[in-house]
């Protein structure tokens, strides 16, 4: 063991925390995952920024807040002027690409104000979120606007799998009762096996191709971001792992009727959505978690392979691993589906963190209870490989110290979480602007509490509502509670890291020095 | 009189909202503001977005507050992903340049990771603010590190005044009674007259420069920023205007004892900087003032050089005309020298806004009393080119409809300004770090409330009080006033605008749209 030199940084997508044996699921079985926790740590309270796609992962990618990188949604560009992971890691000497998806979009009037070639070496990283895109797979092609080169479709062809989209025909389509072809896209189609081999699904291509990369680095190092697809809809998956998991293993829903009897006006919105009536149908939910639950083991056996490739490349001695997630799935919890809204079922994200540094040993296989967030990896991995901490524009912790200095004082006692709906049916149907559908979550131990715009706020005590189904947000009792968490959510929306592009030691260094630079004023 | 096609916009430095005839100075004489100011309007309360020159122009250049743009201090450098004036005015087909100060700091790191070369076309204007920079001028010139090419020196030489920095040592420096040279950087000698001929002060040259520019420019569609240095310190000035005023024109300053016995720790922080210590002293601050007054006079008869060379070449048809400054001058007042603090001596700048269209012609001559802000005037100029308001990103509105609908209605009812002191010795008598000195202005027809980082806030009533003598931050009987003002100042924080990559017309048009795109999910 020794200090670490290199990052694997995996992600699955839409993979809820509590979706795995060592997070407690009682019959998800995820051996792999487990026994990488075992040899790290596992946080038991980790959040994501946004229980979004594109904006969560731009919260992994830049250390920031949503509403301080500004892509508050899925294909909001990303600002030109956000740096990224690979910009830190690269700083570091450390080769960092990509392989999988990232879900982020271009900031192309950006590089076109500028005069950067999208084409050129510098244009290629603004485009692919600062990552050299080995492989980048956003992981969503359908055949309307599939990519005639998708590096995927291109390696299924290979296979034998034809047609000009096999990603939908073959590795996201089953073969119905009647001998036709259908789209996993459809709910209802999630009992079927995928139409491909299980050595050729896109979790176990994307593993093999961060196999070959990591072999091809040897000795340089390296950051890798493994972002695989999964279990993230369309939710079917190849044999066996589409009948791995029956109606039997199924947990009951986390829901209440009550809950439906005079919702959040925003909450009620998104139980309108479509995805939200189906899940919200038991049949329905019962006929498709288990496909979910078999892409999770799918990614867990890939999780195994790869962990035993590491350690015969003896790269477990040198590589920090993380594995987390973007958000969660609600799977029909609370009558919704999805994302987006801010129960913990969509916000907690599991967080396995595996530090090869003999300072970790003490807290091997512990599970650790502080409140971490999506942001602290960057300064983690930046910690880890020893550089400035670039607090002026990082807003995470590196959680390195919870690993090595168990029970860890000053860490924070609330975590946020952001929400921009303005794409969603919920805004039409709330008669709302595209600027008035955001939402602000602060977590601590015991409550919850969410601030619409234009909406009355949402309050969760945690403590006597653990399930999260009384909305306390107009409770009498409660009123200074939400003026406490308001407060916090003011506080902390005065603490962002707006001023980016200078640091603290240099605004120490030109404190009150003008007469040292030949400026005098108010000199008598 | 037609729709307007140019933008004259003439920025003053520190010139403050009531050292000008038209808005009532008894003995300050400012005929060409005046007559400018009865061609269109004057704003009797326009206020900038930061009391210090560099944030308060990133506002004016950026069309954002300063916690939008970040720039929060004299020397931080602009992010390269913020858009400027010259960005949104190329646009719309009209060249854009500088001819005075912008004091904007490169993005140099932002333009390196990009690989954007700053002596190419898009680096230039990466590096002046989106300004094409006919001549960039930020006017303090310290013999310790002077730029060796300014063209202000040579011009100078050229005229005679020999020496490596003649800026200071002509244009800056006096002859004193020994017959000795002495420096304009020191209060001192703010009474001697400046060792250049009128003819070749800063405030000369730079009208001469913008002259000969709109010359040249003939009927191409043009922006000109000219932004004159004055009346900001080193204070002192040529002949005649050295001695146009003295102390018998001074007003008496606008402060009390009783601002001393408690101050608020922030201003009791300033109290002790030196140039509060100065002007505090009314023999120093009598000695001073002069000169201050007799620079604006210069500025002005410049600028009626400038409308006269306007109206010859039948500019006036087709040039909108604003007449600002980034901020105003404490010069003594509530016992503070220079700027930075929130008091309306420091906040207020004069806004002359001139528009050629036929439909402004109800409104000229007149006082308009809205609250306007710097951020409103690329609104103004987008709106009188035709342009779109681009509004996910510009965070002010277009004055025009004040010029062209004499009374509207659903006006702003608040302003906002901002500080970062940072850089001051009042950080350090304070014993704050960087990250912890950040203070927000909201500012009603009747409320000022200043919430300080780390200290208790500010409050003044200006109805009461409209000198601003007593601060109420601690007043009991203004609990409710001060609640209600901490709470417009969050819902400000809030709707910033952060996602800029994204317009709300292209929001609209991908709002629940996936299965148009091909993507079903939630779909039985």
């Amino acid at each position: 063991m020794g200090k670490p030199k290199n990052i694997l940084f995996i992600m699955c997508d839409q993979l809820r925390a509590d979706y795995l044996g060592c997070t407690g699921h009682p019959t998800q079985k995820t051996p792999h995952m487990d026994a990488l926790a075992r040899k790290g740590v596992i946080f038991d309270r980790a959040f994501c920024q946004a229980p979004v796609c594109g904006p969560s992962r731009m919260s992994f990618y830049t250390g920031r807040y949503m509403q301080s990188h500004g892509s508050t949604y899925n294909g909001v560009p990303l600002n030109i002027g956000e740096q990224t992971l690979g910009d830190y890691m690269r700083r570091l000497g450390v080769t960092t690409g990509l392989i999988g998806k990232t879900h982020m979009t271009a900031d192309r009037q950006g590089m076109k104000r500028l005069g950067v070639d999208p084409q050129g070496d510098d244009g290629i990283l603004a485009s692919q979120c600062g990552f050299e895109p080995w492989e980048r797979d956003d992981g969503l092609h359908p055949d309307a606007g599939t990519d005639p080169n998708l590096p995927y479709n291109q390696y299924l062809r290979a296979q034998g799998y034809d047609g000009d989209n096999p990603w939908h025909s073959y590795a996201n389509s089953g073969v119905d009762e009647t001998g036709n072809v259908v789209s996993g896209w459809l709910l209802r189609n999630a009992h079927l096996p995928a139409r491909v081999d299980k050595a050729h699904s896109e979790t176990a291509y994307m593993t093999d191709r961060a196999m070959a990369r990591i072999s091809e680095l040897g000795e340089t190092p390296w950051c890798l971001h493994l972002s695989y697809i999964k279990p993230h809809w369309p939710y079917i998956v190849p044999a066996p792992y589409h009948n791995m998991y029956d109606s039997t293993d199924i947990l009951p829903p986390n829901r209440d009727d009550t809950e439906k009897e005079a919702p959040h006006p925003v909450i009620a919105a998104f139980m309108e959505h479509e995805e939200s009536r189906n899940f919200s149908d038991e049949a329905k939910r019962r006929h498709v978690i288990p496909a979910y639950m078999g892409l999770i083991s799918e990614i867990d056996d890939h999780i195994g392979r790869l962990m035993s490739f590491l350690q015969e490349q003896g790269r477990l001695e040198d590589t920090m691993i993380v594995l987390t997630s973007d958000h969660g799935d609600y799977l029909g919890d609370h009558w919704l589906g999805e994302k987006e809204m801010f129960h913990e079922e969509s916000l907690a994200i599991p967080m396995i963190l595996y530090d090869p540094d003999e300072n970790a040993d003490a807290t091997r296989g512990q599970h650790v209870n502080e409140l971490v967030e999506a942001i602290d990896l960057i300064p983690t991995f930046i910690d880890a490989l020893g550089g400035d901490s670039q607090s002026h524009i990082l807003e995470g912790r590196s959680l390195r110290p919870l690993l090595h200095n168990a029970g860890t004082t000053d860490w924070r006692d609330a975590v946020f979480s952001e929400a921009d709906y303005a794409w969603r049916g919920a805004r039409l149907s709330l008669d709302l602007k595209p600027d008035q559908t955001r939402a602000y979550m602060v977590r601590t131990d015991r409550w919850k509490f969410i601030s619409h715009d234009h909406f009355k706020p949402q309050l969760f005590d945690l403590e006597e509502d653990p399930n999260e189904l009384m909305d306390l947000g107009e409770s009498n009792s409660h009123q200074e509670i939400r003026r406490e968490m308001s407060e916090r959510l003011t506080i902390w929306l005065r603490d962002r890291r707006r001023r980016t592009t200078i640091t603290h030691e240099e605004i120490e260094n030109r404190t009150d020095n003008a007469k040292e630079r030949g400026i005098y004023f108010g000199v008598w």
